[in-house]
């Protein structure tokens, strides 16, 4: 985003609001466009199952016919957690900044995706050595620092490209992302509590008392989605949310990842569910209470495939079945182009 | 397959029936050295799910570390089916000549998949102006000719492929499909038979009984999977179970496709569990009876997206899935190399 209101400098949750206000819709005519050449294509009518509603949905969010996927960006926005001090990870938040290194070294997981389907990946670091606070104890972050990462997120959009990926990497952001979903859905902490990197035992009863006092602590603020991001989000989330709006806005179609990634949309899906409506979300984590957050969202995964690394993968894999989606529907001939009977 | 016993001149079922006698193993060596630089790799112990099973998998039946997704080939057989008399499709059964010329002037989906993941696509076309026999009257071919198409499929397989993906067109096949899984596992003719190309009405009463038909016509070779197979089969059915055979012998992993894919090879799985052990089946159709043939042969499918096409278009979809786990998998960074902390 080239306005110059969301610059991280003076972003506002008001502002951010603002956004809610002026979402783009869907561009029908495109979407029709699509659904009218599916049907002449050589293949029986609706054979290509999801492919067809995933191709449909890109021409109708990029408000073009016929969509693209030559130009997939990735981000993956890195922050650390204050709740790590309660214990809830398997791996210290040195990882954090750890990772990050291996990112930009080109040896992630993401990185590979990255390169096979040929998307620019690019990675956020926020502020490494200034976690947000623990949220077990005070709010994670002040509303004016949680709307500037929002805006910083919004960076990540620019002129060009044509599907966005969004990734994050935080120590401790799974209990962040459980926190959200707690507090937004109800039910009880250990709904929505998993294994993240892989606790056990008394680190993942840890985990679950964070997620239960991090609520309980915040519980006036719930009422009001964004209050409550700023109350037990982190950075990383925040920016990931701001990227989704930014991405609206610039009619760009969003993919999510997995569980955190997800948690973030999902506040801006509290606030208004047509804020989403341009994402698909691309694939079920392993992470149990993602599939949870998918029912209450109202998303169906394209992918299904027992992942849980986050890092942006699961999304990065997606890209591949959109590449795919999108190449059937330009390159297919036609019933009358090829000569072949239709059905009887 | 350069082996002079199994050209389709002389094939017979004792040659066929030989094969299985000579299965080779899984290499468990590479299957383990697949899982054990997983370990070590910059990512929480078995968080890329099913991509770092397709790992271990493509090891093992490769027979070599580190496996390889770089020249994989695609095998459609086209054949023609005699019970089109009966009025199962609803397509004509002109339609099988006329998506083989669109394979071979690239209008197909198949083709577009094929170019996206650079993948060798080969179409073999077997004596479409002589369908089989009508099934529902007669077997739907002599046992030699079973054999001889068996035979033929085991070509598919040559050098220097490190991946099979196999498919078929056939215009009235998933109603032979639908009856080799009644007489295999039982339960109504309805469980077995769905809309394929898209019957409903009249058209899908007539299936269903075509299915019930055969089935009781040829009930005392149902003891038998490849008599069953040479009863109420096709051609191009035969040429996959033949490619899939050869594939094992070969150390090529095979990827299946959809439902009439997917059967043909569940007639090997009959006469041995183990023949099918280097086979992932890609998807999980739209064709109803094809969820329920997975669970009879133990497989999971890697992608669900309501697809129902055939030609093996959900095996070329997840091409893109394995080479994403080998890219992982040898691109990927260990804690040592980047210098991150494992697990606490």
């Amino acid at each position: 985003m080239s306005d110059e209101r969301f610059s991280p400098e003076n972003a506002t949750f008001d502002e951010i609001r603002g956004l809610f206000r002026a979402l783009p819709p869907a561009d029908l005519e495109s979407g029709t466009a699509a659904v009218s050449r599916e049907t002449q294509l050589t293949k029986p009518s609706g054979s290509l199952g999801r492919l067809e509603e995933l191709t449909r949905w890109l021409a109708a969010w990029q408000g073009k016919y016929p969509p693209t996927v030559e130009h997939p960006r990735i981000c993956v926005f890195a922050a650390n957690h204050g709740v790590t001090a309660k214990g809830v990870s398997a791996y210290p938040a040195e990882v954090t900044a750890q990772m990050v290194q291996n990112f930009i070294s080109g040896g992630a997981a993401v990185n590979q995706l990255a390169q096979l389907f040929d998307a620019d990946l690019r990675v956020y670091e926020m502020a490494l050595d200034q976690p947000t606070a623990d949220f077990t104890e005070e709010a994670a972050m002040e509303t004016g620092d949680c709307a500037k990462a929002m805006a910083y997120g919004m960076m990540g959009v620019e002129p060009g490209i044509d599907l966005l990926c969004l990734g994050e990497m935080g120590i401790g952001n799974s209990t962040s992302a459980a926190a959200i979903c707690h507090a937004l859905y109800g039910g009880t902490a250990e709904d929505w509590t998993g294994p993240g990197t892989g606790v056990t035992g008394d680190a993942f009863s840890a985990k679950v008392k964070a997620v239960a006092d991090g609520v309980a602590l915040h519980k006036a603020r719930t009422e009001d989605p964004l209050e409550l991001f700023a109350a037990v989000g982190g950075l990383e989330l925040a920016a990931i949310a701001g990227a989704v709006l930014a991405a609206r806005m610039a009619r760009v179609p969003v993919l999510l990842d997995g569980y955190a990634c997800t948690a973030a949309a999902a506040v801006l899906h509290a606030a208004d569910p047509r804020s989403i409506e341009h994402c698909q979300v691309a694939h079920c984590s392993a992470e149990p209470g993602h599939r949870l957050l998918l029912e209450k969202i109202g998303k169906e995964p394209i992918l299904d495939l027992g992942m849980r690394l986050g890092e942006g993968s699961g999304a990065a894999l997606a890209i591949g079945i959109l590449k795919s989606a999108v190449a059937c529907h330009t390159g297919m001939a036609t019933f009358a182009d090829a000569g072949v009977s239709g059905p009887a």
